[in-house]
């Protein structure tokens, strides 16, 4: 019998090429000794809660009342819910068309998108229109229908940063399109050099590739670093003379570890350049409620917002929108709330900046203690993590080690990461799930584990990498940097 | 300047060729009309709470319970919840890795996954496995998904009903798939005839087309026909002889209104057929909380299940569903309590039953008194919908109002259906956007206004419709049937 239309061999080759090494073999591996009782520290995702980080009460509160709103008649309430949980409820549902229940506009509820410009306008400097801004199931879902809407086949190519969160490869190779790597250089502290984004864009030329895109992620996913100013600026002028739309995923603009370099949008920079390139630069930048001091991943709430886009397009992108619906409700009410939060004198305040801080306090010491205690293993070299959720080591991996690799039929980081796994229970990516350059290794992991368990991982780790590399070491050199 | 990437001549062809009717023109213009204070009933789509329609309490106190898991804690938490919503949260609250706000597996919460399935098993007395029950944000997520796997190209065929719900004709192109329509009989109530079928796939591999899958929907959307197990038999073994895979849009199975068809799922069918046929052909079948007497839509809840599909097909579609990281988890609680519903002698049972009962025999009567109206009416005749959430009568246009539509640039049921807003409020979608035979016109309306209101709906319908007739009346005869 032919192959049917679901067996493999019949499959959209599209869907065949798409790799998401976050959830792979190291996760798929994790999964199954978690299942045989192993004790598993999943860092391969930036998934705070699932590592133990609380909830902020405050919008907690009001988006229990909102599934709940039988419950603002209750006389009762106000012993389990303060006076301005109840108000938010009531604001929010006022904005339905039936509570949570019903579907919204397919770009997302008409208040919530006002409250996200108002944020963007406080935080920029500068106008923004609700209507140019689209709510989502989460980032990922927007950065794979805005791809979607670019690529039209393989000869259209996206610039993407190497190493890069594989969001990125995966959607590209879903919807067909090529990728164009850039490389971020480690020994810049993972920086960019716009030279090196013009020769990717000449290579890809060349190859019969118009480029039509690029793709930055600031902060860094996985390499954590934030990018300045100038640096900003020289992009969107590469962007304006290569007639590239800027793809801005700013999902960690709330995760900054450092007072050097603050996070400054993409948005505000384009607008501060001024004409013509504040007009003519084509952007769409994504948040998200999953990261910040939220973490509230579980309930896919996402954003973006489109500058200089035409209406057509606009019109476009609202009609594949459509078509499932529309984003889901609660999560519309998390982003409302993240982007007009609590201020000094409401009821909740105090304890919602207490908890607030706690979290991204507590992060940045974790940053430091998680990047200094690869900096102290054998063969492990780590840039700190200036912002984002991730710190991404350097593994100089022996050539015993990559030949054992090799007989083992895995990509030698890779080998690393499932040694360490075994031996540990950390569940890692290896470095390859994010590209690098060739003969170098890494891995990423979260600094998400809670902080009092850091120093136990980190000793963890300490052994096992020391360990290895005395198994593996032949004293004849390492891995080149 | 060359056109920018998001400039509309650059953008993907196939996402130009979408088309979705039930958010298109008469939304958008249903829309204007709303801001401009007009009183507008919008029965475009099957959103029954943003039509009144109240949330069923029980699940509604879990999940608010789950969005704030520190009442649990909280003395006073009996005063405002009921001790088996308690306890229902603290269940659910157990099955993920950090409450609400985690990332679940990527394929929804494995103990929701087994609640799926056991309600399978219970509905359909054939055991069904939850490593085959994906969860989704909605189904039409999950057809998304699935056609995306499927289609290769353009000579790819899906076999889709017509009249269809857009959700597959605007995914196929999407995909950049080719539709290959098979026609639903409205003179025999809406049924499907097996060689038509066939004249279909024959005609469409003449053109060189591979049709690989076929879609039923079932209740019928928007034609609200129950198939019988007869006709499903019918359609299996034509999937069987064709080699197509079949998918079975199910999520109308709760919204019965008639007791001579009851909903029989395509999976029963099939395991009742026995060998080969139950073990050769692929099916996948998608079920959701926003319709039955949940109406959860802005949830954004789903499931799909595979059956006869290889682990290796499985195994690819887990990975592309891992790229978006998890469907949202509250609404993965929504279809727990779904598909595991509260058992007589729970606290909450009788009030679950009375709200659910009430909802759904309600629908049944509105059902009646909207075809009965529809059929009361000059130059309409309508089938009685036997489930779902639509009506979809034909409405006969006198060849003055063809040429009147012609005239003003609008499909002739388009310009039926603009009048209709403009003079009433009623936003229906024109037939023409769920497709329908050459020279027949059709309105799809829900059947979801308040049954108080329903009277004076469907009287301000007739007052239109029957002035609409006089007006182009020219006693020449009308479209042909």
């Amino acid at each position: 019998m032919a192959p049917r239309a679901l067996d493999y061999e019949s499959l959209n080759e599209n869907v065949k090429k798409v790799q998401y090494a976050v959830r792979g073999e190291l996760y798929l591996r994790a999964s199954e000794l978690q299942k045989e009782g192993k004790k598993i520290i999943f860092t391969n995702v930036g998934n705070p809660h699932a590592l133990g980080q609380k909830p902020l009460t405050f919008p907690r509160q009001v988006v229990a009342l909102c599934q709940a709103p039988f419950l603002l008649d209750d006389p009762n309430v106000g012993l389990l819910y303060p006076a301005d949980a109840i108000a938010k409820a009531k604001h929010y549902l006022a904005m339905t068309t039936g509570g949570l229940g019903a579907y919204s506009d397919s770009r997302g509820m008409p208040g919530v998108r006002k409250e996200v410009a108002d944020f963007i306008e406080r935080r920029d400097g500068y106008p923004s229109d609700p209507e140019l801004i689209f709510l989502t199931d989460g980032a990922s879902k927007g950065v794979m229908q805005i791809l979607n809407t670019i690529i039209r086949g393989e000869s259209d190519g996206v610039l993407v940063p190497v190493p890069q969160y594989p969001l990125y490869s995966a959607a590209i190779s879903l919807f067909g399109g090529s990728l164009v790597p850039y490389y971020l250089e480690e020994t810049e502290n993972w920086g960019l050099d716009v030279n090196d984004l013009r020769q990717s864009v000449a290579q890809a030329r060349y190859k019969g590739i118009t480029v039509k895109a690029m793709v930055i992620i600031n902060p860094g996913n996985p390499t954590g670093q934030c990018l300045s100013e100038a640096n900003l600026k020289e992009i969107l002028r590469f962007c304006y003379q290569e007639n590239l739309a800027l793809l801005g995923d700013e999902v960690y603009q709330q995760n900054i570890y450092q007072d050097e370099r603050p996070f400054i949008s993409s948005r505000k920079v384009l607008m501060g350049m001024g004409p013509p390139i504040s007009k003519e630069v084509q952007l769409v930048s994504f948040h998200t409620v999953s990261k910040g001091y939220w973490g509230e991943c579980g309930q896919r709430g996402g954003y973006f917002e489109m500058t200089n886009i035409p209406p057509k397009t606009v019109d476009e992108i609202y009609k594949v929108a459509s078509v499932s619906l529309s984003p889901n409700v609660p999560a519309q009410i998390f982003m409302g709330l993240m982007v007009n939060p609590l201020k000094p004198g409401d009821i909740s305040y105090e304890q919602f900046i207490r908890e607030s801080k706690g979290i991204i306090e507590s992060l940045r010491r974790r940053a430091r203690m998680m990047t200094d205690g690869f900096n102290s293993c054998k063969n492990v070299i780590c840039n700190f993590t200036e912002g984002a959720m991730y710190s991404f080591p350097q593994i100089r991996l022996p050539p015993k080690a990559i030949e054992a690799a090799k007989k083992a039929g895995k990509v030698p980081d890779v080998f690393y990461c499932l040694k360490l796994l075994e031996a540990t229970g950390i569940s890692t990516v290896p470095g390859s799930g994010f590209g690098q350059k060739e003969g170098v290794f890494h891995l990423r992991t979260t600094i998400l584990p809670a902080e009092e368990e850091m120093p136990e991982i980190m000793a963890s780790f300490k052994k096992f990498n020391n360990e290895f590399m005395e198994q593996y070491d032949d004293r004849s050199g390492y891995s080149r940097l």
